[in-house]
């Protein structure tokens, strides 16, 4: 792999050494100055001349400075004559802004995969799509890579857990709780909210049993952690034993960890899509999952011209989970 | 509306011309020729230099000759020297393969999309995609219109309908159960397939109740009906009382026709998003409503410059029901 | 060339078959699946990232189908990561379209290059185009291969057939004529028709010489052979001893067959640009020439970065005649 | 016509200003600049800000520069934010490099087109491409009008001129000389070429008969007046009484004046796509008639959105032909 | 001018409102939303379909988030039918990333540049680019407004200012310097800095005579005010009577602020391309131009298709300095 | 470097040739016909199927023609499947139109920009380019060499100088004459044009001192020598020693040979970027030094995938000026 420079840029710089010392590749050289009128500047350290070149970067808060961090690390390196420029973003942002819900919205997640086209990326890896369509956002190969796997391994692992039921918050998630739960060979549950006329409260109902079991939530992404706390009362009434919550993505912005603390939850188990250094510490009971393996795979795949489906196939070792 | 063109392509004349009396213009004259050896000549027989022009053409079977009769025709129109190029699919082929559900598959979907736009189309209408998502695909304004409201207001008609319940056919389709269910003030339930493992059948469940209620099963489409026969049969098991089937696009391919004769259901409602003059005769309890004073309003806001969404919030007059 | 991957679409695997005997070569595993409602699903059964792909698909009838196969097939190989994608397309459908021959008319030749291209397509190579000017509506390298060499050494091979004069059965086709004359050191005839005043009978008139020759008819490709039939019974009229036919592309749709078997012609010559498999055993007198070998020595050469020219100059073996 | 700007750059200014005449338009202020060092400066003598700009420019010798100034001219006008850009290019040079004829060759008037596309024209206008199939090398609209209606009426108007043939000169003019054939009611004849052997001298033939007639060869243009000549030779030979050439478009480089005036020719008609106003002083035997009012009446049909079709029909007075 | 509509994003409210005061506009309603994670929402308030919009936000601190509010609000315009889109930004950020000024680096204006384009920005107006070259990063009109004689005319109307020098503070920055001597009827005075070899220190000079004289440095931009200081102690030890600075654009991060209080300077000029309202307070010494007439004018004069050199020869009224 | 191709066109088939024997390649064999009606035809006599081809072509009088040869040649290559196509130019032409100096002007830099790239040319390499913002008006790479360390060196290697000063001849170029000055160790002068109000002629004034130095006007190019000679008589006036000029690109257009023979000019340097084998016998003080080694350093990175940057530093042998 000697024509292959991975660069981590600043949302993500763990996760690419992680990647490559399973890959055995020395990290990309590479400065991201930020300047006191808050522009930013990415200096390539090393020559990029006929290089895959590899950036991995979320897309996660601060979301516009990482943005412009992985665009301009792609105009360096097109300028520099890189010979392929993929864009590894394990959580891609503005992803919830992928349709006009309402009349003159804008659609920013295309524009996110235009301005990524534009500025020169040739591939783009993802992790966990808030919706999968977004894949045909991008004219250039798109790879969306899930965790669920890593996540129901995850539980497959635990000895203790009991009758589990896989609960989706909401009906926009209720594919996904029946992708893991089919995993798991688990029923679903599913919480039906249902919305209100004016001055009249949200009525929550449920859809499905969770009477003495074990509850596992189920979602893409949780980020103020608002919809999942009010999930946790309905399922603990509802006489759920214990309660999980899982998701790919732990954007956990605002009151989330104080929210957590308090939910009672059992665990909250994320992935290192975005980076939880930070926060991890301050919530005793999350879970951080690593999806290295598969990147790491997935960059051995196309640098080899084999196949990635069989690749990811092989690539996951349950036992990286960091508690 | 005096620099208003709209052409009526194969697949949908006749809403076309329902289009036309609305707004008060004449049909376009296009003469669309089909020779021995399959290929199609579109030819346009009035002057559209510096005209507004609207295609009404359903990408619906035969789907690729459909396909290639409007982006001959906006090829036609485009070097005409047409002053724009509106493309109003009522119904958009292809939209079930909107992402990569497995390894190396196309997103035919937005295969479509380019295609459309390199042929040189300014605007796309579409009416209850499969995946909104795919308003994303077009980088030309994508404009999509529910057809739900007119479906909720046949059954806010109704009177001796009972107490309803909405039921989804499968977990993709929860969102429009709920919005439908919503418009109704009615609850929901989900038909809940278990993914088997090799050699054991598909379990099925229902979450939600519909003993002794109407059953309104709701989809965007219905293709061969097979999964809609089969939903049927297990609502009624669970007690409902009635049931009835309406989605927007009455695809009906293969035995769907066969199917619902035999299926028990006491209405099949759909729209003209796709032409049933040929069907509906075959099948008494197809119920059609016309989405034509939809598209009439959105080309009347688009030439007057005006706001769409208040234009279609007026669009509606549900007495147009052709039984 | 083990970064080669042939692909034979619907219209013509055998001919990719063929092609990849003489490579040595597996022909590639791609399964194209029509679906009761008419969409197409292309999904490839290897992988092929960061390989070469071709695929072989003429665009004959039914000619959208085709289209859309090979689109649908170069956005799965684009996604899947192929390192680039050739379009080997015998038969160029809508070829004729190829300029506004009225007003208002569409160039859907152009409009086929132009989905190619969107779809990602990075080379194209076609056989006799109907104009070979049509090779600069690709902005791609798009070579156009002659088959006239084959067709005239096989009338070299001739060993009885006397006198020859080359006819052309229009003002369109006199240079293609005198090309095929040339090689054969023969001299040419022309059908003249002259066009008529409203309510007149269309005269026609032979410029040059027929008489006791044998003519050989030669077009670049003959669809419903109503030109051709009329061509031959002037020719003989006017004392031609024997006919022949000879095109690069036997469309023969509608009437074709019917009409060959009353013509009264000695052989009909084609290629297997188009698959002649099912009208072959209809027509006794038709005459098959395989272009496998020419397409196989490009491959070869694009693979092996080597001159095509030449590779063609060697290619043919004239004794692959079908009969 | 308030919003149209007509600007007549250096190959053609008497042909804007005639345009302009009719139209009754003042001619666009536009300065042209060659520098010392061969480079070219265009610059706008007034704002063009929203209007509709028409540049009168045939890209005759010198062709490069004049294709330069052309493009220059559209770009000053895209940045000073005009509303559209027409380009009528009477006579479009690098016409004859419209194909591969050789492996690597250029397809030059495809390059021509791409790069008025890509600096910003919107609308081309030419006369009598040298292939109808180079509109389709463009993606904005081009129309193609035929001066053989202006040539065909200029010959109706001769009283004496007795029993007529059109001759093609080689064989790719026998569609041209049919059609013109047509126009005048006259029978065609073509010099049939036959290509040599190396070291056999070419051998010319005529299919048709000439002899007493009034031959009248046809061409889309005249370039060094050999063929032209040779052709002559041969007619007289076969017995023509009088020979005229016409052509579209007189070339007429390097010794085209000198052979002319050596031909025996009656006539040599032309048009005004190339200036000819330093060439006809030099053979008193020129012909040239004015393009000008098709070129007005398209202007106005473009502006007044009117059918073009239409518009050409009702253009042409055939009092304007300048002895 | 109905069909105008000017947009304030979140960097310049305030001049939005000051231009649309003087076109008697009603300032466009437009949401702004920065959610918890950081990302952003622009919705559009009324409807923009079929109308002319003008977007005006200056890239400035938070200079990312102030960029994806007016991509965002591109796209939504976009897609919401806008007839044109022009984006007003009266400071360009990272415009002194315009070149590689050393191997690797990115072009990053360009790269704003083509983010514009690729969004669908249709017209772009800066003020007093950093490079005026960076015009042609776009392909999309791109006009550059001069700010230099608002200050010229702002110094012109001081009465007792004596004999005036201007001083550029670096070779960059001398044909500024001129083209405001010029318009001053002064004479202009260099800061020499000698690069200096390794572990030798910076050697300034002074190029021309400030001594007795009053000194107004000009630059394009201060940003934090180093070389500005160093300088002003430069001229005041080469015996310049007073100091004055004036720049376009007052970008003044980190210590900016602090330095021009402890500078001596008598005036710190700048004009409200960038939004001065908090900074103003904290240094009394501060003057700020408005540079709204300019840019309502060039509104105007887009809307009426009128000339936009004269209207903005005629836009400036200087009597509207803030102090 | 078997996979190399190095074309030399009309302007610079010496400077490809001395590239050629550094690198040990023959040069590329590649014909260039100017017919009599002036248009021009690239053949490519061998075959870059899969290789990466290499242009040499300056942009110098005529650059029209200039230019449209290395377009047409792009285009050549392109279609024949060149793996690649890079334009080394070491004078890139219309480089001073390159932003608008004033309404309604070009930006012709831009536009030569968007037509390499439109033909093909997937990267362009240019010395000293008169603006390093051009750069930017690429979207594939572009790399500028300078030449001034050649330049440099030159001046560093003569024995007999004395006390050099830089001058700028305007107050564009200062910043290249403070580089020069650092590379010499030697201070500056500047040349200051104050701008004349109508019928006021312009003074002359100069900034800094070279009385009883060594004075080295340095420019980016010379053109007619205008500028230089009367800066020469300046330099004189003031004290200067001697006078030497150097500049890349000796232009030299129009009376400048005549000029620089009566300049009384010590030495005229410039380099090879133009060819000056026709001019340099005019004048006896004129030295040419070969850019050649930069240019072979840099192509043999490029195919070595090896660091530019690195490459060019060890480039230089200061020993191949041509006297």
């Amino acid at each position: 792999m000697e024509n292959t420079v991975v660069f981590g840029l600043s949302s993500n710089k763990e996760l690419a050494q992680e990647i490559c010392d399973i890959l055995g590749l020395k990290l990309g050289d590479c400065s991201v100055k930020h300047f006191a009128d808050n522009e930013i500047l990415v200096e390539l350290g090393e020559s990029v001349r006929g290089k895959n070149v590899y950036f991995v970067q979320s897309t996660s808060a601060p979301v516009n400075d990482n943005l412009m961090e992985i665009l301009i690390g792609i105009d360096a390196c097109e300028r520099a004559s890189a010979a392929s420029i993929s864009c590894i973003i394990p959580y891609y942002g503005y992803a919830r802004q992928d349709r006009k819900a309402r009349p003159r919205q804008p659609i920013s997640s295309k524009l996110v995969a235009k301005m990524l086209e534009a500025a020169g990326c040739d591939r783009v890896v993802t992790v966990d799509l808030h919706a999968q369509q977004i894949q045909g956002f991008f004219d250039v190969p798109a790879d969306d890579i899930s965790a669920l796997g890593i996540i129901a391994d995850y539980f497959k692992e635990k000895e203790d857990i009991g009758e589990v039921v896989v609960v989706s918050p909401d009906h926009g998630g209720t594919v996904r709780a029946r992708r893991l739960a089919d995993m798991l060979d688990a029923p679903v549950a599913i919480i039906d909210k249902r919305r209100p006329k004016p001055n009249v409260a949200v009525a929550m109902n449920l859809l499905g049993d969770v009477s003495g079991k074990t509850a596992i939530m189920i979602d893409d992404m949780v980020d103020t952690a608002g919809t999942l706390v009010t999930g946790i009362n309905m399922l603990k009434e509802k006489g759920a034993k214990e309660v999980y919550a899982a998701c790919s993505h732990g954007v956990l912005s605002g009151p989330a960890i104080e929210r957590l603390n308090g939910s009672g939850l059992k665990e909250f188990i994320c992935t290192n899509t975005i980076n939880q250094s930070a926060k991890q510490p301050l919530y005793k009971n999350m879970v951080v999952l690593s999806i290295a393996p598969y990147i790491a795979a997935l960059i051995r795949a196309v640098e080899d011209k084999a196949s990635l489906s069989e690749a990811l196939a092989h690539a996951f070792n349950p036992r990286n989970a960091k508690k």
